[in-house]
């Protein structure tokens, strides 16, 4: 039993370990000597829980997934629209590339041509935020006009961007700059100057949203 | 004059030959032997023009550049305003990335966590996009209370991420994705649902614009 956690413990050392020296220099020059160390055991203990370097990454690359998972589940639990909860989840991923590395490497890892793999992230987060714009769909929460499918490319290209762009300078992670990039989209995407509040469709203008589409058509 | 016109086209095959075995590799994992084979020239002739892989990394980036700016001055060029000339821009240079493997790789290179560089052409294009934006704005352009700075993460965000995004699917770099993205940000950005006329600020209203925001006060 004791030992047993303590092969967990191991096996997480390693992965962190790992996700540092993956984010610092990229898949193909990081040394497994490197993370060994990093993770303060030996070769032969990395070895023992993982066969090749390419398994190490694919771990660490799981474990950014089930992060990511936990902060989607949460949002959802909050019981927001679609768009509310897009926003919050965004918000949250964004500040957990800053701190924690083992999701930033994961995002890193999926973008790295040496490793030659798809992204296991990336498929996972563009599944999510299509969910998310289909509920707001469904809940009438979009511009008319804009489909979920006129909305994905843009919101897709930005998360990566902005994940890209933090890896050198953080700045481009923070609230401010993830809240001013959906002030500058919800006009266009919502219909509304400003966010919506939980419930209630756009068109039902809570104080202080300017309602810049026509309601749906009646006929 | 005939030999350096030979030498001039070898180093051209060289940095041809390095931005394809980037592009597709990384820069750690890059062969220097792949890159003279597929340029069609010895090991000695690659180190006569390039001291390193670095120095060749350097020049693919630096070429890259040149191209960029050829794109912006054209677009400067055609005289519309400050938002039409980003737009078409964007258009043209996402067009690029699909066509011109030596533009991609000095994108991916500029990215890649094992060069350890800052990324030129990154900087060279955030500075464009923001003297486009200021120049938006000296026009009229810009929605009220929007500034360059609060569009500028948006724009740049997407645009490197619809690069990343492509390097594996060039559906991300169509012309329809790409004015997709214009069409959502446009009504926060400028306070129109449809592309400004290249003359005339947005508030003057030009057949099937919908002017979403008032006009500056007057006061």
């Amino acid at each position: 039993m004791v030992k047993q956690d303590r092969a967990a413990r191991t096996r997480q050392s390693l992965i962190r370990a790992a996700a540092e020296v993956f984010a610092r220099e990229g898949f193909a020059p990081a040394s497994l000597t490197a993370i060994s160390r990093g993770a303060g055991v030996s070769n032969g203990a990395l070895h023992f829980h993982f066969e090749s370097k390419k398994s190490l990454a694919r771990a660490v690359e799981e474990e950014a997934v089930q992060a990511v998972r936990d902060i989607t589940g949460k949002a959802l639990d909050g019981g927001g629209g679609g768009l509310r909860t897009l926003m919050d989840t965004t918000r949250e991923l964004m500040g957990r590339l800053v701190d924690d590395i083992v999701v930033r490497a994961g995002f890193e890892l999926g973008g790295d041509p040496a490793r030659g793999e798809e992204s296991l992230l990336r498929s996972e987060w563009q599944r999510w935020v299509e969910d998310m714009l289909r509920r707001a769909e469904e809940e009438g929460e979009l511009a008319e006009g804009v489909s979920p499918g006129d909305a994905l490319p843009a919101i897709m290209a930005a998360t990566v961007g902005f994940e890209m762009l933090g890896a050198e300078d953080k700045s481009w992670l923070s609230e401010e700059t993830i809240d001013g990039f959906w002030e500058l989209v919800l006009p266009g995407l919502a219909g509304v100057r400003e966010q919506p509040v939980p419930a209630g469709p756009p068109s039902m203008g809570a104080s202080g949203h300017r309602v810049v589409r026509p309601a749906q058509p009646t006929d």
